[in-house]
């Protein structure tokens, strides 16, 4: 029996990482956002699917809380004497997923078979998916008018109030071979939808066709875990964004966003759940330590098991 | 008045440097052979003109004797551990040069305007001039096969043995504007043939239409600065393959060679010369020092003059 979740970055990378403890890899698939890709400098930058890799390989950067450990930045600092673009940090390590991924795109290998070489490489055992290898574009119309995601996350900080999110070229794209599959196939025993950003980084797997349909017809229970906690979010623009999109900063407010989509919700054990009318589950979910990790994923399991 | 010196990479480059010691910068002109240039995991390599850049802009690694002082190679190490090709020696900093000139030239800027971009970013004040904006690669027809040049340069160590050598889109190739004009201009006090491998970087740049005729219509006199040192080259293919295309590692094969061409051949002392039947002269011409190349740059110059 194999577990399905939908991911973005850095806080679904944790999760992941809790569940390659307890479950054996090759139970695991991770349908990973790819709306935060962009091609910087020429090359192809898949920031959730990169995340995913360093995290579960032990290479990511934990201080940094993103890129790798014990990167160097000579590329940039080079770069950066030329006149070149360097509001994006591209370390040195970095660059070789980012020079080899668009290569082999542009010799017409797909994100999904580029992404399943560098796991195994990596002995990243767990099945990894980008949503699509279609490219979808997250974007946001600001105050300062429309932005590129990293445009919006790296270059401007988050800092435009945002107005709308919008998903180019979403209608148009194809989720990737075996997503859908793996949502709907009778060996799966939940789907867990991470505790990452719902309007950024799992609205973006939604808007793909099928996905979300899939998930409505899965047998399997689908269950988030929450991305708030004690009213604000653990990382990220989360917050401020629930904000300025109208909502409160609350669990109330996810459970909402995802409806009728979810079977259950776990929630944080400091936030309030008697809005709430799903059934819910409530423990720390902050996923500071590996010890953290374990025990959420330990907790999610067990909850929607609860469910079938 | 001016200089105009065609040169492949590291001998000719130390040579620039020298010229660059004892005139203005924007008297010299080099033209730099490109048909080392290759596609390389995607990315633009141009060796020989980035070697001219490392050394005019005092970022040359002296010891190693080609690519950056102080790079790092993280890069690299990472690629392996993805499996992509390591037999080419990709720097960090290196990178920011490749990938830079990669994305304008997928923009439509040309190799001729993004070398000035680079040279101006970086303080070198000579005018750096591709022999060509268009692809001329060189190729080798060796017991082993046919070669493109850095398979059998870097990937093979030029253990090969070479049967002949072409420039595959040479005949299509325009030379890039300036190269002509600077050959052909009255301004024009002395061309000097750089002491590269006549074989394989000076007869790329005599391949494509229009250079070798500019060179025998040109007012100022052409001198060659010998790449054979004591019956030796002093470094690289050059002797072996010499001795593969059947000929004697001498000066005189060298001048056999270029033919009418040249005006004067300034010759290295430790080298007979009685063979030769064109103006010679004779000095020391290894440049392991600055001084020395500031002394065969002199040298060079001034030999030129007495045949002007």
């Amino acid at each position: 029996m194999s577990v399905v979740v939908l991911t973005g970055g850095v806080g679904g990378a944790k999760l992941v990482l809790g569940l390659t403890q307890i479950l054996p890899a090759d139970q695991i698939t991770a349908i990973v956002n790819t709306g935060d890709d962009f091609r910087h400098l020429g090359l192809w930058v898949s920031p959730d699917l990169d995340t995913l890799l360093y995290t579960l390989s032990g290479k990511a950067n934990a201080v940094q809380g993103w890129g790798r450990e014990g990167e160097t930045w000579t590329f940039l600092e080079t770069l950066r004497t030329l006149g070149g673009e360097d509001w994006f940090a591209l370390g040195d390590g970095d660059l070789a997923l980012h020079v080899l991924r668009t290569m082999r795109m542009s010799r017409g290998d797909t994100l999904a078979q580029i992404t399943a070489d560098f796991a195994h490489h990596w002995g990243v055992g767990i099945t990894m998916l980008p949503m699509s290898n279609d490219a979808v574009a997250t974007s946001l119309e600001t105050d300062a008018g429309r932005l590129a995601f990293q445009s919006y996350f790296v270059e401007r900080r988050c800092a435009p109030v945002v107005e709308r999110i919008t998903f180019d070229g979403a209608k148009q794209a194809r989720s990737a071979p075996g997503v859908c599959e793996a949502i709907l196939s009778a060996d799966t025993r939940t789907i867990l939808i991470a505790p990452s950003n719902p309007y950024l980084s799992i609205d973006p797997l939604l808007a793909v066709p099928g996905i979300e349909a899939a998930l409505r017809a899965a047998t399997a229970p689908v269950v988030a875990v929450t991305p708030i906690v004690g009213g604000d979010a653990v990382k990220g623009p989360t917050a401020k964004l629930m904000r300025e999109l109208g909502v409160a900063v609350s669990p109330a407010s996810v459970a909402a966003h995802y409806g009728t989509l979810l079977d259950g919700f776990l929630v944080d054990e400091r936030d309030p759940t008697a809005q709430l009318s799903l059934p819910t589950f409530a423990c720390d979910t902050l996923m500071h330590s590996l010890a953290d990790r374990v025990r959420v994923a330990e907790s999610a399991l067990r909850f929607a098991d609860s469910l079938r």
